[in-house]
Parts: C-alpha cells; structure tokens; sequence
C-alpha cells in the first residue's frame, strides 16, 4: 500500500549555516493532517580511495557534535548546483591530494531519512595518482593509510561508528571481492 | 594529532519537534575561535529481525523529507532517557509485532557527525516469536519479509539507500557468516 503525503503548506522556522529547518503542514493518505518537521541538507560525497595493495586512505578529525575525533572516509559537502562525481574528485584531492584513474559510484546514502533531506553519494576512487593536499580553512584532519581489511574489522568491532564510513568500507569490500572472482 | 576543540558558549536558535537546533562558539586547538552549528537529536535504534530461515522483516513506509516510500529496517527514536535495547525491544514489537529471545548488539552508528548528534543503536534480532503489532499513532507501514542475502543484494544495487538499514544488513550478513564458520 502507498502511504504518499501531500504538502499542503509550511514555512521556514530558523535559516542557518549549513541546515534549514521548515514546519511543513502534510496531508496523509486518508486525509489527516499532520505537521513534518524538515531539516534541509544540502548533501555531500563520501569517497574510499583504494590503493593497488589493498590500503585506504582515511581521515581523522574533531567532530564537534559528537565531542570527538573520528576515523571517517574523505567526505565534503556538495556546493550548490554541483554534481556529485565532480565533488567527490574535489573533496578527494582536497583532503588527500589524490586525483583517480576510476571512480566506482557506490550508491545513495540517506542519512536520516525521517527528518533530513541528506543524501550522500559514495564513491569508491580506485588507480589513485598522489598529489598536494589543500584543505578547507579551519579544517584540520590527519591522513592515515590503513588496510580495507582492517577497516571492515574495525565497522564490525565498533570501532568505527561513522555511518557514511561504514556503508563505504563494507560495499567496498564487497565489491572488490566480485571483482577479483 | 588532537584537534579537540572547546565549547565556549551557544544558544539555541531553534526548538522544534524532534530536533533543536544550536550555534556554539568553539575554540580550535589552535585557538581560533569558530561557529559549529549542531542539530540535537534524540538519537534510536534500528533492529533487523532474522528468522532461523534466514528471512528478515523490513518496514515500508513514506519518508517525508526524501518524499518516497522507503525499505527500512525496523527503528525509532529513543524516548527520554530509555535504555536502547529497551527502545529496541518496544520498537520491534510495535512495528513488526515480534519478540525476539536474543538482541545481538551491532554497535552505535552516527548519522551525521558533521552537523547532528543523532546516534542510532543497531540490534540484530533472533530467535522471533510472534505477536500482535501495535504501531504509533499516525505511523503507517508495510512489513515485508525478504531473505537477508537479497536485501544484501539490494543494499549493492543501491536499491536500499537508507543508510542505518545499509549498516544493518551488511553487519548482519557478516556476523551470521562467521558463526556459521
């Protein structure tokens, strides 16, 4: 059965930095009314480089929200207007200072779907060229080469619990297995 | 490197809902002084229930702020205070009406460090027994029972793009792979 709302109205409650957040009036589909709540994101990229020999190259750095330092894959927000695959070798040599021979799309990433409009697209950057890195202003991070084996084993322990991170490490191991069938 | 960085005041902007929103002041490590919008959010937990035939029980239902109907594992916010496997516990009973005799804890999973204190607790359900479902009010779903090696196949495919059901399928399918071993 489909369960598709209908707006009906709504309105910016507060306009910030990197988010929106509008208070929409919807209608159900039999016909009651309800009020959904919107946090507006405009989305991003997730990127695993992958090496010949099997290694990724990560991304350490303070995440305000969560208090801490977090293992992640390169990641960016998107610019307005940008395409994704053009965003992910922006971000991928941003951080790193890699340009690919290939990047695999890995799929869509909602991150939260019941209140955000964020949607990441990941991307697995294979044939890595090494280069300079320029980081954003106030964006500090630590680069650190790891084995994709060991990463997976880190999402299963918990010890990487970013979700984006995850996704990426276990399609990518996934996928690199078919490959080498 | 350490690049903790150290709250020096905030005020929120907004109260809504589900989430507040907040602008901190923060001190880098180096000592600069930087805006960091937060989005608080009350965090959840996501449950994938597997049968002993390897059949797990999705929920379908229509995201707002994706605008479509969306395969998902069972979830929920955590209410004030509530332990997560409790949260876990009632959400599965809820949506999908079962009782499950062992919740395998899967690990914590942030769904947007960057700007959203959202944490969602992921629990692997077994040994089900079932029961009545007793959804919230205003909550309308679809239970699907789908093999877990075609929601894995789906995740890939990038047919499943919610991404706390991504995790959750992907560790699961890993974790029951190796205690088959």
């Amino acid at each position: 059965m489909d369960f598709t709302e209908k707006r009906l109205e709504g309105e910016y409650k507060y306009k910030g930095l990197i988010v929106n957040v509008r208070m929409d009036k919807a209608e159900l589909f039999n016909g009651h009314v309800v009020k959904r709540e919107v946090v507006e994101h405009p989305g991003g990229v997730t990127i695993l480089p992958v090496d010949s020999e099997g290694n990724c190259y990560m991304v350490e750095q303070f995440r305000y929200p969560m208090g801490k330092m977090m293992l992640e894959a390169p990641a960016g927000k998107l610019e307005l207007g940008e395409e994704p695959l053009l965003s992910a070798e922006r971000e991928l040599s941003e951080e790193t200072g890699f340009t690919a021979e290939k990047m695999v799309y890995m799929g869509r990433y909602c991150t939260s779907p019941g209140i955000s409009t964020e949607v990441l697209h990941i991307y697995l950057a294979l044939g890595l060229k090494a280069g300079k890195t320029h980081p954003d202003e106030d964006e500090y991070l630590n680069i650190k080469k790891m084995p994709l084996s060991q990463l997976a084993d880190m999402v299963m322990s918990g010890e990487i619990d970013d979700g984006k991170t995850a996704v990426a490490i276990l399609k990518a191991e996934k996928y690199l297995k078919n490959q080498s069938k």
